[in-house]
């Protein structure tokens, strides 16, 4: 299942880009499943990746990468099908050995290279075959590359997700855009699954670092599909320089604001898209928080709502057991909260305040709240400025299905 | 489903205590569904309640009652198919009246009566019914009701939970027994869902209460279904004194220590017979966390286990997915880890440990490992002499099925 349109939105190339993919039968025999990025000389590159404390291999050596060439990486290969994660020692090599390949091949320093793998935990990389499909994908690089990379990337999801935005700014048109992946083990903190993002715009390496890392928390870090922190998730963004604009070199510039706008914009139309793909989704869900004290305990409480598996389940069932979103408010951790306070809607409808059910409310209202496809659901705390949303799905039986049934 | 035995032990009466059991037609007609237990004169009464913020109208109540009767209260009064939660002032006037009217026919100050509900939440508390039903469970109490009271306060439940414990002291038998129910919104936090505990033995309310935290902070609240913690929670613990033992007034007394013992030995019982009921439960699976800085690193991790839904469904499948265990400890909000000093058990089989798989770990041990009802997955952080361990299921396609059914 899947929720909303999932025809892939034009992906506009952006100049200074070039992007192939190939497959190497790393899981799937001819299933594409291989793909490289090729970044300009000059072009500056920012990433954030996963805080699981167990880390996938490709994370630690993209980070080490990243650092060692001073933000200015030419290479990002992507393989799906096997996670090189909780692989020790032996998965350093092998990310290593993946690298070194495409240095060999294209005459590139390997710390110029960084690595990115998604797919099942814990086997071991097959590197003869990724080493051996490294040329082939080498030679399909081209500006026009994006969506077929999208495809490339995908592990459980049913679609691939990607969006551009052009703005014009003093006479010049810049372009972001960007591909994501991930369906589930979605509950990023601080990073996301795979999403790598490039703009024409030239960016000094700090600033676009602030970028980065202002849209994620708005973007990715705002998503959950199942609460479960993957270990390899990694969002990259890069920017070539070719529109020939000034180096920005803050994020309070005119133009920085407006190039943050649209990283911003393309990190959460490919936030939801994660969401809109969950696993087993039937339904997208907003769940906002409003009227709180400081973001942060909007976030706590948005959070626990969309990780319930009691509401989850009603979102599936379009149920409006809008008890089970009152008992998760009330457990969420945050200060002093008076009940009575609170209001909670579904949609436009107002369902519970001071404590119990609106003496508005009907049982119909809730079901028509219930029903469509994308819905909001709505928290007023009454006790400050603050709010927060997050996106998330319910919980289906093709959830527990595709989990359960997900390796063998 | 459920796992394990599913025959309940012989309940032993306790003296002091009378248990009926009556039928009020709450949701189902000609149900068992209104229990009401007597306390002799002179009974002590300790209790432990939700801390869910939006506690339930009888929570509420019966808190206040124990404090004002000075923890001697003479009735409890149950009632499953209403949890009157989320119900507001309108709630804490149902349950009044519910409690005025045991007063009514026991000549006994309500103050005296601590109510009891759960359910649906939200829906208005059917009072009439209850207050008609009254008389009847009154004319039913009996000394040997505990069996029938273990039916009569189930939900979701497939099987009621009872546990007694007797122990010689000093030449006189102590007897402790109890009941409990509950199978989804499990994720007790400082109580319990629904627990009903009594003894013979004499002890002052000061030392009850600490007999009975302490007991419910190494059993109740140690184990999770779904992780949602209940706005209805509650545990309570009578002691009757018929034993005729002089007054425990302190839990370091030997007689207070063997009385704790029996106690959390009864509350260990019962809370694993919530989880091996637990909803759409197919395994019952101990996490346990060992050598950690302190017990509350311990616990993160072992709860943080135990919530993810990808060890969950990989449980349901009995695949042993390893990598989703490495990856629940690698999110857990803990400082510092170390992965490479963590090793993973599946029950005797050592399947982690350097941040990969262990060398001598196969494939065919790991399926061996997972195939059992109930099993072990043991972490050992290699930082501390602390150590904890929690209980909790699977989850199964029978999870989702009754959550996205349970109103309708």
């Amino acid at each position: 299942m899947a929720v909303g349109n999932d025809n892939l939105p034009e992906l506009l190339p952006v100049a200074g880009v070039r992007v192939g993919t190939a497959s190497a039968g790393i899981k799937t025999p001819g299933r594409k499943d291989l793909v490289l990025f090729e970044l300009a000389a000059g072009t500056h590159c920012a990433g954030v990746f996963t805080q699981n404390a167990f880390c996938a291999a490709p994370v630690t050596v993209a980070q080490r990468n990243l650092a060692d060439c001073d933000g200015q990486p030419t290479y990002w290969l992507v393989n799906t099908g096997n996670a090189n994660a909780g692989t020790g020692e032996a998965g350093i090599a092998a990310a290593e050995a993946c690298i070194d390949a495409v240095a060999a091949a294209t005459s590139t320093r390997a710390a110029q290279v960084l690595p990115f793998s998604t797919g099942v935990i814990g086997e071991p990389l097959p590197v003869d075959r990724i080493v051996e499909a490294i040329p082939d994908v080498v030679s399909r690089l081209r500006p026009e590359g994006w969506a077929e990379a999208g495809e490339g990337i995908l592990t459980t999801d049913t679609r691939p997700k990607g969006a551009s935005v052009q703005f014009e700014f003093d006479g010049k048109t810049y372009t972001v855009s960007g591909i994501a992946k991930g369906a589930g083990m979605i509950r990023p903190n601080m990073a996301t699954m795979l999403a790598y993002l490039a703009t024409d715009a030239a960016v000094e390496v700090d600033a676009l670092r602030a970028m980065l890392s202002g849209a994620t928390q708005r973007s990715f870090n705002r998503i959950t599909i199942d609460g479960d922190t993957s270990t390899n998730d990694a969002c990259v963004l890069a920017a070539t320089g070719a529109a020939g604009n000034d180096f920005v070199t803050s994020i309070d510039s005119p133009l920085a604001i407006a190039l943050s706008d649209a990283v911003e914009q393309v990190c959460v139309e490919l936030a939801q898209g994660l969401v809109r793909d969950g696993e087993g989704a039937s339904k997208f869900v907003s769940v906002k928080v409003e009227q709180g004290r400081h973001e942060q305990e909007c976030l706590e409480v948005a959070f626990t709502i969309a990780h319930s598996p009691l509401v989850k389940t009603a979102l599936f069932a379009s149920d409006p057991n809008w008890g089970r979103i009152l008992a998760a408010i009330g457990r969420a951790d945050i200060d002093d909260l008076v009940v009575e306070d609170v209001s909670v809607f579904l949609g436009d409808t107002l369902i519970a305040e001071n404590g119990c059910r609106a003496s508005s409310y009907t049982e119909e209202q809730g079901v028509a709240a219930m029903e469509p496809e994308e819905l909001e659901i709505r928290v007023v705390l009454n006790r400050g400025d603050a709010e927060a949303t997050v996106w998330t799905t319910d919980f289906s039986y093709d959830y527990v299905k595709i989990n359960a049934e997900y390796r063998t």
